[in-house]
């Protein structure tokens, strides 16, 4: 059941914001005024007063939009989130909890006691308890089940048995669906006695008898279409439908592609399941561009802004682990020439440059052919072709690039051969990012990993002990 | 105008692609074949083998979809989807050309003359030609602005007249107004005169004779409606509605936060100008992703994959360069050094580490604040409560972490001061990286600044000469 709730700009949810966290600023100074002044023999504050603002918090935060509650309660440190929670409308816990971040979702739900849980969920949609599910207590999962009827018990599990980056997790079961042989008069009627339609409805699923799908009845076709003029004529059977076995993100690409509001979901006979809307497609391209950036940073999950730094820790642990690895490995790339180092001490202060510019080259590589797979515009056949492009344009980068800090080096040292060594070996590295950049996501690709994951790590990691093994090398060689 | 197009899952597209691929591939062969057996006395190959393959990919690309077309154009190398895109169907050019990227859209203009690209555009509506316009030759966009008529001249002037990440951009004028005094079943009678109602139309903007907006009227409401209730009871008014001067991206969120497919735009006296749709949104929702990842990266613009050598070099060449600078001033701070690292060479070894490890963990922070701070999730005032968090996490992992490669420095170079040093230098860098992380991004967005934009290789900066400079100076003040 949708209720429609006031909505606004951001303007106006930021004063929202604002608003809420100033209430609850006073609601701590009123209560430490009061407290102190319980000894005093008058009062110079209403002890009234925190209750009438606690009153005055939970006004407000009736007037919002859960979805916009959940955005305060995103951006409330612990303590004042947990407090603007127990002021909002606990008949509305379940969309908030559905609206929220996963992170801030743990916080909220740590706090609330099995039967808070059953209440706050108990009215969901199948999909909608698919969703927040695996956050929830077994036992509070298990109680609401109990509480469902047998077609939606048989919907959850449904969800539930997808792996929730596909199709069928993300599978909506409230749609209407109607017979191919009727008249648009007869729909029209039909749609009548609905109390309100399914958000997302721009279209309605035509299916025989065995629940096989025959086509779509677009509504904005049907609203201008002849009253007497028959479904099937109407209807349109071209549509894409999805199984829901497919990736949701092919899923969401094709939402994007033509501009879907919603589509179908159909097994392999092609009976209809459920539908998609376009609001979970934008959820998953949200979340797969997030993962991209957060995999980039080194970051496990995103992370609740207020999180105690115990649990940063842990989100950031791993990445910083293998980092430290790639790191201890270069420096014993380094540690093999001290012998170098100690007669031309130059080379320490120049090896830097080499390695970081071959860092940040390969990281531009590798963003390229990591979208274009993630896009599904790039085919494994290309890697040649492409790794050749890349080749050119790193060989073009470290000549130009390369002579500059080659010449700098020159000028600051006095040796022309340290600058041509210091050329050759930007070039060289550079050459060797190109060729990684396009090398790791492909491979990563090939094993059936997500070529985005660890590909910034695994790349500097490449390109620094590459770029110290390339610079002290030649410099061994050619110098000493 | 909109003409259904067949759609196709992700598989199929996959396929269509490869199809494609193979024609244009055979056709190669078969035009090589031909050319060398016109000498030749009999033709093994028929000499109309090639027309015919030509006919088979025409007929392909006439099956599918614009937008198909365009994600296949943008999987092909130049001359390929050149050729692709002379066999695609004249009268889909301007469809196709809205959705390629901005790259691969440059590569076909370029090869257009002006009349095939007038013909091309000629037939799109105002805001889709205000998409198009900025890549467009100016004698182009003023020759098929004359044939507007006053109405679409002045809608496209003023989509014009915003910034591209501005609302008013994105306006579409395609829309359905009513008046509040009328009963559904007027309205219901007046849409059937239309031939099609526009693109995802879910609601009806109620106006007055001023065409200020009184409400909306749903269409999921008007549908379940009965017949003679007034528009003035059944439609809503208590929606969000969008100044053209608001930015794009406020409102993509306010679609996300809502789960809204369309919404009015107004001007500052409540007249309705036009309205967004949920596919821009979606575009907009994407691009500034995109443009994260692409300015973390480095990249200045999204990249055709198959672009010239020489474009992809000018696109990654302001990074590189920046980089390089930042790079040198490292390495002369190491250079302050070199009496030290020649009298202790270990330290050219170790301190990598230092550096490595404070630009993944700054990294691992900004990431987090740029995020907080583009979904308005943080405000300037937390700044300080935030900062101090971060150096609760860089404290505890420079110790962890910091312990770990301080005790394997000690065991390589049997010293316990130098694994100290190591220690300290660490933990010191670490909080230098959480302090930049913090005040990077916090400083860019007060000076009004996207802070995503430089935030990577800002930090980068910090962190490798701050790591430097704090290593190298520790163990010079007490291991020398």
């Amino acid at each position: 059941m949708t209720v429609a709730y006031k909505q606004q700009s951001a303007d106006r949810l930021q004063e929202s914001l604002g608003l809420v966290q100033s209430l609850i600023e006073r609601q701590r100074q009123l209560e430490h005024l009061v407290s102190r002044q319980d000894a005093a023999e008058s009062p110079a504050v209403d002890p009234l007063a925190p209750q009438h603002n606690l009153t005055e918090l939970r006004q407000k935060l009736a007037q919002l939009h859960p979805a916009d509650i959940a955005h305060i309660l995103e951006a409330l440190p612990l303590e004042d989130r947990l407090l603007a929670w127990d002021m909002a409308d606990a008949a509305r816990d379940g969309p908030i909890l559905l609206e929220v971040s996963d992170a801030v979702r743990e916080s909220l739900i740590e706090v609330m006691d099995q039967e808070q849980l059953v209440a706050a969920v108990g009215d969901l949609d199948a999909d909608e308890l698919a969703e927040l599910a695996p956050d929830l207590p077994r036992q509070v999962v298990y109680e609401v089940m109990g509480r469902l009827d047998e077609e939606e018990r048989g919907q959850l599990q449904a969800v539930l048995s997808y792996g929730d980056d596909r199709v069928g997790a993300l599978m909506d079961f409230e749609l209407v669906t109607i017979r191919a042989d009727v008249s648009c008069e007869v729909v029209l009627r039909y749609l009548r006695r609905f109390d309100e339609l399914p958000g997302q409805t721009d279209k309605i699923f035509v299916t025989d008898e065995a629940g096989h799908l025959k086509g779509v009845l677009s509504i904005r076709k049907l609203l201008v279409s002849d009253p007497d003029a028959g479904v099937a004529r109407v209807m349109a059977t071209e549509v894409v439908s999805f199984h829901p076995d497919e990736a949701a993100l092919d899923a969401a690409l094709a939402f994007e592609r033509y501009d879907l509001v919603s589509a179908p979901v159909v097994d392999e006979r092609g009976v209809l399941l459920g539908r998609l809307t376009v609001d979970a497609m934008v959820d998953v391209i949200r979340e797969e561009s997030d993962s991209e950036v957060l995999n980039l940073a080194g970051l496990k999950e995103e992370e609740d802004l207020f999180a105690p730094v115990m649990d940063s820790v842990r989100n950031r642990w791993s990445w910083l682990a293998i980092n430290l690895c790639t790191a201890f490995f270069a420096s014993r790339v380094i540690g093999a020439f001290e012998h170098s180092i100690a007669q031309l001490v130059a080379l320490a202060a120049l090896m830097p440059i080499v390695a970081g510019i071959g860092g940040n080259s390969g990281n531009q590589t590798i963003t390229m052919i990591v979208r274009a797979l993630a896009m599904g515009q790039m085919r494994i056949g290309q890697t040649g072709r492409l790794w050749r492009k890349e080749l050119g344009v790193s060989i073009i980068n470290g000549m130009v690039w390369g002579s500059v800090i080659g010449a700098v080096a020159w000028l600051l040292y006095g040796s022309v051969s340290l600058g041509l060594v210091m050329l050759a070996a930007m070039t060289l590295n550079l050459m060797l990012a190109a060729t990684m950049g396009v090398m790791i996501p492909t491979l990563m690709q090939k094993l059936g990993k997500d070529p985005a994951l660890g590909s910034s790590v695994l790349i500097t990691a490449c390109t620094d002990s590459g770029g110290f093994l390339i610079f002290l090398g030649l410099a061994t060689l050619f110098l000493l």
